[in-house]
């Protein structure tokens, strides 16, 4: 999160992702910042850009673009297992 | 369905909406398809548009756009509740 200012979406509380985006605009003054998001998190990735960007950053951040990609790899049973993964880029207007 | 090439993903078994896609670019010839979903239903969609796409018509079809927005409504107490929506864009290379 250091260094190319995105922000990993999993199970904690869903208000910890938002404020992190926001953060990272505010008091961090990033100028872009990157919401990620595997499986069935995707969902709540998408509520978290939705979420910063049209709440709390209002007519400051916008959506610059959005790319969906899949990750192959095996599971414990040497299966080979698929899983979706989203990147939302929101940027300062 | 019948007149944009749209795919709403929602409860139904994952593989309906797979072939559902597929149909609309092999049998019904579309250039375009769009894959739709709203709130938990996103991750299905992003799951939809990668197996149709990079499994069952790869190096036929791409994702062209991927749009987010936020539906907003009232439900049935009154309150005000907020839905994220997803619209990924396949089309023929």
């Amino acid at each position: 999160m250091a260094d190319d200012n995105s922000i990993f979406v999993g199970g904690k509380p869903f208000m910890n992702y938002v404020t992190g985006v926001v953060m990272q605009f505010t008091t961090k003054n990033a100028p872009e910042v990157i919401v990620k998001a595997r499986g069935k998190f995707i969902s709540r990735a998408v509520d978290v850009a939705e979420v910063a960007s049209k709440r709390f950053l209002n007519g400051q951040v916008a959506i610059n673009n959005i790319k969906i990609d899949s990750e192959e790899f095996q599971n414990k049973e040497g299966r080979d297992v698929r899983v979706s993964t989203i990147e939302i880029a929101l940027g300062k207007l």
